[in-house]
């Protein structure tokens, strides 16, 4: 049975929390456990994961753009969000319906060179050719001297590894992109997902005033997925919220060591994920998500995150807010604005979710 | 009363222990608790903290050049550090003496759209305007799934906005910024403290040899607040001195796994701060701080971290070594110079100070 | 006597273990210590080290190039992997057979202004002229607060300082640069090392498909050591391995908050060093490691990752991989590919270790 015929699987701009609660018990299950009670097991293979199977299409858009998508006809730049547990697997049976040579290639996860995506190691499709790709995941585990080796639970992509060059430069430039996420078992699920690529000059291969406006409710549980591509370095920088730099952007507690920022360098092929509760201590409004080198933001990296308030009313000063940036003159007369990047996206671009369906 | 007037408020270049041994017993006594007494509360609003009223005045400066200042007429570059406490309300009441659009824009602390300080939100002061921002800051607390939603301790800063673009281009180009220092109850006091802003192509609006001498004496406790902006990429280095890439700089205990350093990423609207032992373990004399970008360095993003012996004595060599770097060709003939930024400011721009008040 | 004379002291291309097998029990007694029982001393003294003493030479190399070595008439680029334990002193003889004035500067040690290596502190080795530098390191300390001042503990890196200009750009640009490791007592030991210096547009000095071919057998435990250097910025990223972004490249345990990556900005005078079992969960094969900023790629800085079976035979396909990166184009037409910086070095670069001895 193909997975995507499942109920959750296919999701647009819903709450996740909606999602498992008409999701089947063996989701919810690990999803309850918290860290403290999901020890992690002593090797690799202790906790056999689920195979999922899914099949991407790879296809032509407007504006001389490709994209990934879940079902002909409907990819989207980014490519839909996939996401997964420790210790599952993923069969991507990738169709190529555009004319070029391309591959998916992830980070991240377990993969043999047959799927690697690399023309190195003749892994890609020919246009027109189906092929399958195979993504394992795992659990830590205990290593000699008391040490793990990491897991693969992270905020990690995919990307096009063959269109163009052999290193996938014309297919990531033109949107053959997207996130990738693997939880730990007891991992906090959140309510909302934004995908944010720095894609060159784009996000997400838009400028402003084009780009994605982000929207959540007061006080939801919004997870931000940033991935860096392309040739240019980036920071990235979110107003009124801030997060731990380690896996999950939270603390583990009072002894956690790491730094809180807002603003972090987000630059080819790195990726981070964070949760925040949206407007939390600062409240609803229009909040700036933006690139804080100064050109760049000047000249449309820059985004609003709308937060509004907590029974999805429009906060006072939002709109204002929103037509001020649509109206946006992207810098000054002595600033060089460089042609954008093709821009045109389907409507629902931000919306394409795939979240993990029930065992 | 305005909280500008009590002591130890505005300091400049004296010790930090000084400060606290000349203050209150308010102050002294959060500083005496350590981080393993101090436990976080279980709510953002437990703790209520002090509410500090500041004024700050914008101000143009030679060199075409701009700052703020704690006081009419003593603007500095970077501005004053201001320092607060987990809990803490920093109301800031801003005079803009320019004779164009600015703002004030914190990272890491709290507050609504009034007080972004960005024109999207019509947060800023018009020439000659005076406007009121609002900043609050938290402790972390506790959120489902056993982790804990960060709370607003860091190495933070604050910038203009709204001067020149409506990301505050011309007014960060041009001196309007400065560290904001958010401290957990508990944490460690340093005995000096250093801003040191890479700005474009400048150490604080200044290239060597005009970069600022850092002074301490041999074991003193030495706070570094590094700031990035602009549009270049840098990475900073200290010779001689280490820390732990993490909140801090130090490590909570021999299982804390963050990674030490002497050189990190310092890029635009990033920020970090540590804390050394001036000399430790290496003596005294004239230690080099700078960009490791070749060019940056060689042309001028070079400064000197002067370790005098414990008496506060000039160490053997230590002249000859700043000789040295004032006749600093800077490059080679083969090395493309860029046009320098304006350099000059006030001959104080290192050491105005803002300790916490007592509360 | 030499330390240099002991067995294991000079090993080139040979297993760790097998090196602490044929080497002596001083040295496999702290190697079997676990980092549990190995307590940190409460002070910086407390434990004292090894003193190490080398001769280290400064050599021109073939295509207008230096390197350093550790006998006359070998100098390779990158120079050979100084290894310590925390605590241990390097007492470095540095010998300058070139016809220009240089030095050896290392990060993360501690050393007096007499061994900094800089011309600021007139600490350089004139043309024919030898000079002692001494690099000390410690444990990590108590200091008040409950916080530890951190260890030298680290993947650290030397590199020329005085060569060309007073910042070595020079030499740095021509080859004279290494790894530097410091362990703690307790650290898992590698069966491989590989040192991979993003300098400039170049790897090691070479660009594919003269770039470095890293070989390990399927399950070895190989130790990666990056280093980046000149003036450009860059992200190293590895296939099919992932490692922990802290200090060893490996997790504490479950509550360790890194975040796990397989990308990582490495930017002039960075460094960090992982550890990876070979083709763990993924298989033997051609790996790719490269740049991921998509010009950097296709213009050389990529290389392989050649995971053998564990017998040490050549998997399936990597031959046809490896056959294919050396046909490599580098990019398209429309890519224009900068002039390459001089790349002969000799034949056993990679190959030139440096073990700790015994004490």
């Amino acid at each position: 049975m193909d997975e995507r015929s499942r109920p959750g699987w296919f999701t647009t701009l819903v709450s996740r929390r909606a999602v498992l609660a008409t999701g089947t018990a063996a989701l919810a299950t690990p999803v309850a456990l918290t860290l403290g009670a999901a020890a992690p097991s002593d090797s690799a293979s202790a906790r056999t994961g689920t195979v999922r199977k899914i099949t991407m299409y790879a296809e032509a858009l407007p504006g001389n753009l490709y994209g990934y998508g879940l079902e002909p006809g409907k990819a989207t730049i980014p490519g839909p969000i996939l996401e997964i547990y420790e210790g599952d697997t993923l069969e991507i049976t990738l169709v190529n319906n555009t004319d070029r040579r391309m591959s998916i290639h992830p980070h991240g996860v377990d993969y043999s060179v047959d799927s690697d995506g690399s023309p190195l190691n003749a892994s890609f499709n020919n246009p027109g050719e189906t092929r399958t790709y195979i993504w394992r995941s795992r659990e830590m585990f205990l290593a000699s001297g008391r040490r793990w080796m990491p897991g693969s639970a992270g905020y990690w992509h995919y990307h096009d590894h063959a269109m163009g060059t052999d290193h996938g430069t014309l297919g990531i430039a033109r949107g053959l992109y997207g996130a990738l996420v693997v939880r730990r078992r007891g991992d906090i699920l959140p309510d909302e997902q934004f995908t944010v690529v720095f894609n060159e000059m784009s996000i997400n291969n838009q400028v402003a005033p084009n780009t994605p406006i982000f929207e959540a409710n007061l006080g939801q549980r919004v997870e931000w997925i940033a991935i860096g591509h392309g040739n240019q370095f980036h920071t990235f920088h979110l107003h009124a919220h801030r997060w731990a730099d380690n896996r999950t952007g939270m603390l583990e507690g009072p002894t956690d060591p790491s730094q809180v920022i807002d603003n972090k360098d987000l630059n080819p092929g790195g990726s981070f994920g964070f949760q925040v509760l949206a407007g939390e201590g600062v409240g609803p409004g229009a909040w700036m998500y933006h690139c804080h080198v100064q050109t760049h933001s000047e000249t449309g990296m820059s985004g609003i995150f709308l937060v509004r308030a907590a029974d999805g009313s429009m906060p006072p000063g939002a709109q204002e807010a929103i037509d001020r940036f649509r109206g946006h003159a992207h810098g000054t007369a002595a600033t060089a604005t460089p042609e954008p990047v093709p821009t045109q996206v389907p409507a629902d671009a931000q919306g394409q979710h795939q979240h993990p369906p029930s065992g």
